[in-house]
């Protein structure tokens, strides 16, 4: 069983996910977002998400960080904002000890709905059910912060079996 | 009198310089080239600039921080790394209470060399006379990170002038 945190980067909002468990069974022990005004720096803003991503893993102490890849199919304005964003997280992970593992797309999607090129409502659906949410988590970046943390899981199982099987 | 930072950001290679003075009168404190390897994790790799910039700070506690504005001409792969390596450096200048400047290509151009569209070569050899080093500094990201402090104390003294009319 690990326990893992989620995150789906961005400078105005960011969601992030704890779940604990294993390919079999998975909770959510805490998610939501983390927002920043626009009329504040870039500097403060990214003091404000490297304070508050601090914070929420000292308080739930996750093992291991996930976290979408490589940037796709968006503009170099947006890839460099969000980049900014990514490298905070990653830094005050990090710092924390926790051991940092990225996904494509595709593998989030093929891991929480089985399929792909599933689109956005598909996940969102596929991730209340599998942790037994009341509702689809919103906004959209928590729904993708829980999907990239339930991805990590299910290939944690993954791995277990591969780490069995080469004993 | 100020005493500024300048950044070239980058996550193999980043540019440092250290001067201090006004627009008419500035002097190399520090300057030169931090560098991660690339077989070290992302967040190890972004984690070492963090705390080589954060070092540099508290042993020559500039009170600004000048780095180039928004990213351009270049492809998105590119402006996502860039974009986290600065990201962790603008958080440690945050962090450390330096004030944030930000200068277009153009405008470091125009300060370094009294023309927007210099190349390479004239920036450098500029940046050399200005600073009256002994040579022209390498690699390029230390040589831009000299060319982005300059223009900002180029840029300090306009601010004290507008300032003193606004009195």
């Amino acid at each position: 069983m690990v326990r893992v945190m989620g995150i789906d980067p961005g400078l105005a909002i960011a969601g992030f996910a704890i779940l604990e468990g294993d390919s079999q069974h998975m909770r959510a022990l805490h998610y939501g977002s983390i927002e920043t005004k626009s009329n504040l720096t870039l500097p403060c803003r990214l003091r404000q998400l490297y304070d508050a991503v601090t914070e929420l893993i000292r308080e739930f102490c996750p093992q291991e960080l996930a976290v979408e890849d490589l940037f796709f199919n968006r503009n170099v304005t947006t890839a460099f904002t969000v980049g900014q964003a990514r490298g905070v997280f990653l830094l005050a992970a990090e710092q924390q000890g926790l051991i940092y593992y990225q996904y494509t797309p595709a593998q989030v999607k093929q891991a929480v709905t089985g399929y792909g090129r599933a689109d956005k409502p598909q996940i969102q659906q596929m991730v209340k059910v599998l942790l037994g949410l009341p509702a689809v988590p919103k906004p959209d970046d928590t729904a993708d912060a829980l999907a990239i943390a339930i991805c990590h899981l299910q290939s944690s199982g993954m791995r277990q079996i591969l780490m069995e099987r080469g004993k």
